[in-house]
């Protein structure tokens, strides 16, 4: 006998975990879009649009701007995997989970490692890594703008500038922060970063936005070894996303549809007016949570807007709350990450998902949890 | 002034080329199911439903199964960076682009390349696989299906028991056969093998469905080295795919409803009928470009149903008939990769775009474009 499979239908859920976060009906409409080549002439000129909005986002002139084949963590790989060459000095700077996998992903690629270590929750100290800088030469500094598992946001600024000063390149995650918050890749001085589909873009997740300028681009074209992933080796993507169209993958035709559909809604708000709407979400929740007893996780004047974290207070079950969470009020937080599992809370107002409805919804959802469960703020 | 993006609004083509495919509209469909978090319950189940339908369709009891978030080339990499270790003999068949593909990834992975060159158009010779395997001791037996720059389908028992009498493993490139023809993964004795999602399963591009045997698991686990590739890390990703749901990267959520929606498909149509459905479409188009005076590329006897092969006549623009029936039929066929780039037309029936409907309505235009273009076959 056959076994049934029924029609997909998964709850509803209001996504206010670190990603993915809600997508607006019209990026899920746009991926209904009937499929066409990947190298049809209408689609290639979806992807010439694609680039010029994810520029806008990134406001930057790169033209090494497109999207990855692949989740941000493709996106994280492609970078390393293309800026690094096996001996190569590469300064990471961890503070949190995604800082931890930029220095494992380095390693595997044949990197020489030197961690500056911070701690969770704080901001990397641009000292230490002037320190590591001053103590041989490097290829590479790589940051975390926004840590996702600590919501936590970098100011990228200075620490670009003592890469450059130090000869080194400057790689910045903009997973978490890109689109709902500045990002602005050339007045920073970044030179190269990777970000997620599914998080302040608002587009569902697997695809990786990355843009490189033209001191990474110089790196990649004067590498003495082939990248050893070819499924990432830039000098191949970059043949097709550039006039010349040259055949490497399929095409995931129907995210980039997606994509398109996000970014022209990020383009039809405007940054400023998106970045203000993540600001303003950010405070009213960290606001309230403080409000209702609770204790903030990252550092004061650096909580990213789009993901804050909260500690779980003394005595209350972590996954009893989230499972109630999304049992009586179908709305998704995430828990911790490493060194932060089962200690704290991490709640994303992110994209489509950032609204003041949410923000008083799970509040009110919470407060009566945990006076359900005995907590007394 | 902002730039004006409008709606989307790519040509409805009908996908005759060599992948994409076109989906159906249930599949189309199934994208617009709201996203939901990638560890959320209602997901997970998704998961192991997807993981029980590509064991259907890949005829195999294989506890790792599943789809590596990338495209058919995802897949391959997957396959080769897992299996090779630097220094390892691989043995890999070519007589096509994809092939040459495999040998140039297994390469980068650091394998001692061993090369079983085949003419393109024809099979592989058994005898030569068994010549290369009786000269050293070989890890891995790489080889392709239906290779789809040639449209060959290549028989792999008796390559697979050569493989296992000489100690290898034997890895099927799969990404054009798999559901449109049988891939008897556990009877045929494949121990590794990759496909796409975008063409016989009819799901739009931008998963890899995998699936590893227990021979080809236990030279997983016995590695000496790390995978250099950390997002195609089979040890991270079958954590995931597992009952212990680790965390590895952030799933894409659509495309895994689409995969689903499309394995849904194959699984009510059944596999013996969709076999019997692509065979007929194939032959009845094999036998109409034949009428009409035009060479078949393939091997008589080895032609692929779902994937046609086909010379350009002396004196015909490859180019310009292509664009004729993109512009004037909205039909899309692909064109020669390689060292046959230029020299023949690649002509799909995959999934839903395999229909005798669309084999009329290609032969009939390709008829009319190739008399106007002068063509007296």
């Amino acid at each position: 006998m056959k076994r049934h499979y029924g029609d997909l239908k998964p709850g509803t859920r209001v996504l206010l975990g670190p990603g993915p976060s809600d997508a607006d009906p019209r990026v899920l409409r746009a991926m209904v879009t009937p499929v066409v080549g990947h190298l049809d002439p209408d689609f290639l000129a979806t992807m010439d649009e694609v680039q010029e909005l994810l520029r806008y986002v990134y406001q930057t002139e790169n033209e090494l701007t497109f999207t990855v084949p692949g989740t941000g963590m493709a996106g994280m790989e492609t970078c390393l995997a293309n800026l690094v060459e096996p001996g190569d000095r590469v300064v990471v700077c961890i503070n949190g989970a995604f800082g931890l996998r930029m220095a494992e992903i380095a390693g595997r690629y044949g990197a020489e490692v030197v961690r500056v270590e911070g701690t969770w929750g704080q901001v990397i100290n641009p000292a230490k890594v002037k320190e590591a800088l001053a103590q041989g030469q490097t290829k590479l500094v790589a940051i975390v703008h926004v840590e996702t598992s600590t919501g936590v946001i970098q100011p990228i600024e200075e620490i670009a500038d003592l890469a450059h000063e130090h000869g080194a390149l400057l790689l910045a995650d903009t997973v978490t922060s890109l689109g709902g918050t500045e990002v602005a890749i050339d007045r920073w001085g970044i030179d190269a970063s990777y970000s997620g589909s599914q998080k302040c873009l608002g587009c569902p997740p697997g695809l990786s936005p990355i843009t490189f300028g033209p001191r990474a681009v110089a790196a990649l074209e004067n590498r003495k070894t082939p990248v050893t992933s070819w499924y990432f080796d830039l000098s191949l993507l970059r043949r097709y996303w550039s006039s010349e169209r040259f055949y490497h993958h399929t095409a995931p035709i129907s995210l980039v549809y997606a994509m398109r559909e996000a970014l022209r809604l990020v383009y039809e708000e405007g940054l400023e007016e998106r970045f203000r709407r993540h600001r303003e979400a950010g405070e009213a929740l960290q606001t309230g949570l403080q409000e209702m007893g609770l204790k903030l996780f990252a550092q004061e004047g650096h909580r990213a807007p789009m993901l804050t974290t909260v500690l779980i207070p003394e005595g209350i079950d972590d996954l009893k709350v989230r499972r109630r969470l999304l049992d009586e009020y179908s709305v998704e937080i995430g828990g911790g990450l490493g060194e932060m599992k089962g200690r704290l809370w991490r709640i994303g107002l992110m994209g489509h998902s950032c609204q003041r409805r949410n923000v008083a919804l799970f509040l009110a959802a919470l407060q009566r949890i945990l006076q359900e469960e005995g907590f007394r703020g």
